[in-house]
């Protein structure tokens, strides 16, 4: 039985930086096992949406896994607090929540200096609000994962969050005057307002203003999503399928489509993330599920302060890690990014991913490609190809196609 | 703020021509600024509307302003009409109006030998049938645009205009027995029986026929189309836009979608045309908008002649016009046709354009082109993409794209 293995390099493709010879951190750095797995694979470059289009993590990742965003996303809320593990029941809605610093009714640190929302949160807490329950759970560093519960709701609603520091919370939520609108506005209102005083007279949150250290006196929530049932991994594809991801996000997606979620001790989604202890984790995880999905998330977050050189670095140690999985026989690999990160733009861009599927010689057609990376990979027998492209190859490569038509 | 410009050389692409040794036009040219685009960009071949699909001019350009058939478009005459300068208003059908010479019966010249329409037509006159009234304006030699307003009206029916001469101009029109197309059938046929009395009887026609000079004697109607209200360039993308184009029916495009029309000295859209003028203009209206768009209409009405050594050498003009663009700073320039049209069929074809993204050398990822043509494009790192793709990937790499998702 084929193995397959999806590996995502969050953030992986970028643009020519004049200070690398104008080449990308990709192209700058040495990727033995990459190259390796260009020269005995089939390249392509991936538009995870489509062409020119600027892909969110959330709605790159559902387009990986083949699904697409107008039937399966309303929000990244959803995909929060499932990564959190917390359970979502049908009408729910989700948000992303942050621990934020307020001064003088003005929004001072949008992340309260990334303080651990476990410190004051804990899990299964709950506010009522009306008929309404918010329920919370704390999430990696300042993030707090918020559900709420009750009749008569709706996610089309703009953020608390107003993106920016320097400005006050959004307080008009509703988008128009339907009943629900209106209600949504009222209970969030009310419940960022409890939240708020809870906060203020946190003994913890007390400490740490005493200490003049970064503290969280107001919960912001964004991304308000409502829960849709997706077919699992299992009834889509009939793979029994799992995820390797430090970061939350990646673990709430995965979870979405039924994916069960490994915790690998080490893999923290930052900048000391066990790369190794996760290909190792993969490795070792492979004879009891089909299918097998690793993020690999800071080469993005790297990209997103412009940081290339750091970048670059990282795109090695991911390269290093992925030596045990090219000793594994009967396994087919897809190695990419959700998006391409300009560390010019400091943020995502609508560029193509490189990408390879690396296999049996028996299984993957070869092409011209012997190197991986933007422009290597631009000679790549896979061409261009989409997102939604890659779980139907990767279902073809290891034989597990059903026919369409007879 | 990054600045966009959009070439369209009409008809640019072709197929190999054997007096050129089995070179097309384009790739017989000598051209050195486009050489050097392809070589500092990314270069591959655009489908204007999809694969073998032959595209007209006014679809074509809709494609790649990013407005789909399906949405935007009812037929030619709504372009014409706006590339004149007329206005429409909601429930208007349009159509592009030619004069053309009958004799007995039958039309002898479908365009009465290019002769001027603005002879025998005023601006701003109106024929009134029943509750319908007609409003014309002279065009671009024998064209008239003509707008029919009035209660009751479709679009959908036959052109007056055979299509071939030796032919009866059509008087059955309706293409079924709704109300509304036989009134509409009736009303043309009554304001085409008014204008061939009208034309017939003017001194203008009268003196041309006396000196045996061709001379419009009947008013041939084309591609009729109803008005659809599309969103402007700023309200779908955020960018201020201006259109610089001699032929009226690339300017009936630009207005549909909001552009400005900038009327450049010698820009005629015929052969005499002032290209240097038009990118001078354009140069000079970058500073004042986000996106300049720039028509170069002749290679296409050439190659529809069959004239392959004036296309090749209307190309080198094109080519030499390009200079002052490639002076740009954070500029980014997409350079392609709208359509290919070959030469040996004196007709537009279904077969690919090469194109070229173009700009700084830490946003455009370079690719394997050092040429320019319909060939060298093959190698291009954008591979095969769409009409529609293409205000997507100019969004995404002037920085000014929207994030999917989040």
């Amino acid at each position: 039985m084929t193995k397959i293995v999806l590996i995502i390099a969050d953030g992986l493709g970028d643009r020519p930086i004049a200070e690398l010879g104008y080449q990308t951190p990709l192209e700058a750095a040495t990727t033995p096992h990459l190259d390796r797995m260009a020269k005995e694979g089939i390249c392509g470059q991936m538009h995870t949406i489509d062409v020119g289009v600027r892909p969110g993590s959330d709605v790159a990742h559902l387009h990986i896994f083949g699904y697409p965003m107008g039937e399966a996303y309303s929000g990244r809320g959803v995909f929060e607090v499932l990564g959190v593990g917390m359970d979502l029941q049908r009408g729910d809605i989700a948000f992303r929540g942050n621990l934020a610093t307020m001064e003088g009714g003005k929004l001072k640190d949008r992340r309260a200096g990334r303080m651990s929302s476990s410190l004051v949160i804990e899990p299964g807490m709950k506010v009522q609000i009306e008929d309404v329950t918010f329920l919370l759970s704390p999430a990696v560093s300042h993030r707090v994962g918020v559900i709420m519960r009750g009749p008569g709701l709706t996610h089309d609603i703009l953020d608390v969050d107003p993106h920016n520091t320097g400005e006050a919370p959004r307080r008009k939520l509703a988008k128009d005057t339907r009943k629900e609108s209106q209600k949504t506005e009222r209970v969030i209102n009310a419940f960022v307002d409890h939240m708020a005083a809870y906060l203020c007279n946190h003994p913890k949150i007390k400490q740490l203003k005493a200490e003049g250290k970064p503290h969280g006196n107001f919960l912001s929530l964004r991304g308000a999503g409502e829960h849709i049932h997706l077919l699992s991994f299992k009834e889509k594809y009939g793979l029994t399928a799992c995820c390797i991801s430090g970061a939350g996000l990646y673990k709430g997606v995965a979870r979405a489509v039924g994916m069960d979620i490994l915790n690998v001790e080490g893999a923290t989604g930052t900048l000391d993330t066990n790369l190794d202890a996760k290909v190792k984790a993969c490795v070792e995880q492979l004879p009891k599920y089909d299918f097998v999905f690793v993020h690999m998330k800071f080469a993005d977050s790297l990209a997103e302060v412009g940081d290339f050189k750091g970048k670059k670095v990282f795109i090695e140690r991911i390269d290093k890690s992925l030596a045990p999985l090219l000793k594994m026989e009967d396994t087919v690999v897809f190695f990419s990014g959700d998006h391409s990160t300009a560390c010019s733009l400091k943020a995502h861009s609508g560029d193509p991913v490189p990408a390879v599927f690396w296999g049996p010689r028996t299984v993957v057609r070869t092409d011209a490609c012997t190197s991986f990376g933007e422009r290597a990979c631009q000679q790549g027998g896979m061409g261009h190809f989409k997102g939604l492209d890659v779980m139907q190859e990767l279902l073809n490569l290891a034989g597990k196609q059903h026919l369409v038509g007879n």
